[in-house]
C-alpha cells in the first residue's frame, strides 16, 4: 500500500508491514510517481493542490485528514467514493491547553498588564490587594461557570482541565446529557444557561447551523462581566455584534484564536476592539499521535473493519 | 475580645462567641477606641500606619497577617511578647493560577500575539501549522520540565496543576523530600536541575539568603529556550541578569509577578526587555479562607492551643 504523507506531520510510530510512505510537500504540486497512492494523509495542502490532488490521484481509496475540521473537502472535488477520516482527537490537548491559555489572560488581565508595560507604568490597579466589595468581574477560574459550547473531545479535555482548576463547567451539544459527570445541555436550550454563565467557550465546527450562532441576543443574555472565548472556527460569531458588546463595556471581553476571515483584514474593527485578546489562529497547529491514527486506520483499512474518526460517507 | 479587622478584608465565616470585630481602614489613624483590642489583623497598611499601631495598640496580644510574606514585622516596633501568625494558604490558589496564567501566557506567546495585534498584524509565524523540526522551545506544559523553586503550600498546588496538565515537576526546597509525590531537590543542588529545565519558576520569600538567588551564573546554566517565571519576590533575581540574558537570546522569556523596586521605575530596563511579560503584583491581593484561618486562631487563642501559622516567636 502506498501512502503520501506531508512533510509537514511527525510520525512518532511505525507504519504496518506493506506499507510505503511516500513523502510529500504539500505546497507543490505532486511527484508523478505518487499518482497511484492509495491513501493521502493531508496537512497544510492549499486548495488549489487539493484540487489538483483530487483530479491526479487515480487510485485513491482514503484520506486521513489531521484537522478536525472537514467543511473544505466539500469543495476539493474527490472522489465520491474515497473514505475521509478526520483528525479528531490529535488537537484536543493543544487546542485544550490554548483555551486556558486565552481564559487565564482574560482572567488575569494580561492584555491590560501588556498594554501597561509597554507605556513603562506599573497599574496598581491591577496588582496589589483587590477590593472585596468590587462589582462582578471575571477575575478567577476558582467557581467561575464556564459553559462550553461544542462539547466534543477538545472540550471534554477543557472540561477536565477546568474542572481541576475550581471551574463549574457546563456543556452544550446537539443532545442533552451526562458526559463524564458534566452536565451537557441541548444547543436549543442553551439562552437559559447564559445569564450564569461567566465565560463562553466556543468549539463549534463550521456549518450551515453555527454561522453567527452568537449573535447580538446571545451576547446579550450573557452577564457584563462575561467573557466569550472562541477556539472553534470564526464564522461562528457575529463579530460586528461582538465589536459593539464590547465598545459598549456590555461583556468583559473576547480572547478569539479564530476570526472570519482569516487572516483578519488590517481594518478590521476587531483588531482595536477593548478588551479583546486575538491570537493568529494559534490552538492548534500541533497535532499530537498522528502516527498511532494512522497506523491504526491503515490496518483496519487493511482488515476490512470500520474506520476511526469517518466524516465521509456521512454515518 | 476586641479584634481589629481591616475594612480590606472580607470574613466568610462567623467568629466565635465572645469575639468584638472592630472593623477599621488601615490607611488611617486607628480610632481612640480601638486601642485596648488584643488582635490586630493586618492586610494592606502601610509602614507608617502599622509602626504607629505597634506603638498604641497596648494590649496586643496576637496579630493575624493575611500576607504570607511577614519580613516586614521586623521593621514595624512591635513588642517581643505579641505573638504573630501569617496567611500562609490564603495565597495558594489564586497564586498558583496566575503564575499558570503566565506560563501559559509564554508557551503561546501571548505576548507577541498581543504586540502584532496592536499593530494590527496576523502573525502567521505564531499561528498555523507549526514547522515539526523546530529547535526546542517552550510552547506547551505538556511533557514540560518544570522547576519550582522556594516548594511550600503554593508550590505545592502548583504542582498539582501543572501534573494535571502533564507537565514534570521539580521542586526545590532547603531540604530534600518527596512532597505528595513530587520530587524536590535541596536548594544547594539546584545546579544539575537547571540544564533539563523548561521552566524555572520562583516562589522564594524575600530573605538573606533568596537575595539575587537567580544570577548570571543560574541563568547561563538554563536552556536557551527556558522561560523564568517569578511569583515570589523581586529580589530572588539579578534583574541586569536576566535583562542581558534576553537581550543576548540566551533565555525563552520570562514573566516576572514581582520587581525589586516596587512599583518598578519607568526607567527601569525590564519594561522593554524582549519576551518580557510583567505584570504588577497581581498574583495574589484575593486572599481565599480569612475567616477560617482567623476563626481557628482566636478560638485555639482562647484554649491556649498552638496557633497555625506562627511567625514570631520563630519556632
Amino acid at each position: 500500500m502506498k501512502i503520501l504523507v506531508p512533510t509537514t506531520v511527525a510520525l512518532e510510530t511505525a507504519m504496518p508491514n506493506g506499507v510505503e510512505v511516500i513523502r510529500y510537500d504539500p505546497n507543490l504540486t505532486l511527484p508523478d510517481d505518487a499518482l497511484d497512492a492509495s491513501v493521502l494523509v493531508l496537512w497544510g495542502m492549499p486548495m488549489d493542490r487539493l484540487r489538483e490532488a483530487a483530479q491526479r490521484l487515480h487510485s485513491l481509496a482514503f484520506v486521513q485528514l489531521v484537522s478536525a475540521g472537514y467543511e473544505y473537502m466539500a469543495r476539493a472535488g474527490f472522489d465520491e467514493s474515497v473514505v475521509v477520516c478526520n483528525g479528531r482527537g490529535l488537537h484536543d490537548r493543544p487546542v485544550a491547553e490554548h483555551a486556558l491559555a486565552l481564559m487565564l489572560a482574560g482572567a488575569r488581565s494580561l492584555h491590560r498588564a501588556h498594554d501597561a508595560q509597554g507605556a513603562r507604568q506599573w497599574d496598581s490597579g491591577l496588582g496589589g490587594i483587590q477590593p472585596i466589595d468590587a462589582p462582578a468581574r471575571f477575575t478567577t477560574l476558582q467557581g467561575a461557570r464556564v459553559t462550553i459550547w461544542g462539547f466534543g473531545s477538545i472540550g471534554r479535555t477543557l472540561a477536565s482541565m477546568l474542572t481541576n482548576l475550581g471551574a463549574e463547567v457546563t456543556g452544550v451539544a446537539r443532545t442533552a446529557r451526562v458526559d463524564n459527570g458534566i452536565r451537557v445541555v441541548a444547543a436549543d436550550s442553551v439562552a437559559a444557561e447564559l445569564p450564569s454563565t461567566d465565560v463562553l467557550v466556543l468549539i463549534l465546527p463550521s456549518t450551515v447551523e453555527t454561522q453567527k450562532v452568537v449573535d447580538a441576543e446571545v451576547l446579550s443574555r450573557l452577564p457584563s462581566h462575561a467573557w466569550v472565548v472562541n477556539v472553534g472556527r470564526g464564522d461562528a460569531i457575529d463579530h460586528a455584534a461582538l465589536v459593539d458588546a464590547l465598545e459598549a463595556g456590555r461583556l468583559g471581553g473576547a480572547a478569539l484564536d479564530v476570526t472570519d476571515p482569516e487572516p483578519l483584514p488590517a481594518d478590521a474593527a476587531l483588531w482595536s476592539a477593548p478588551n479583546l485578546i486575538l491570537t493568529p489562529h494559534a490552538a492548534g497547529g500541533r497535532p499530537e499521535g498522528v502516527g498511532r491514527l494512522l497506523a491504526e486506520n491503515l490496518e483496519r483499512l487493511t482488515a476490512g473493519s470500520p474506520l476511526r474518526n469517518v466524516v465521509h460517507p456521512a454515518r
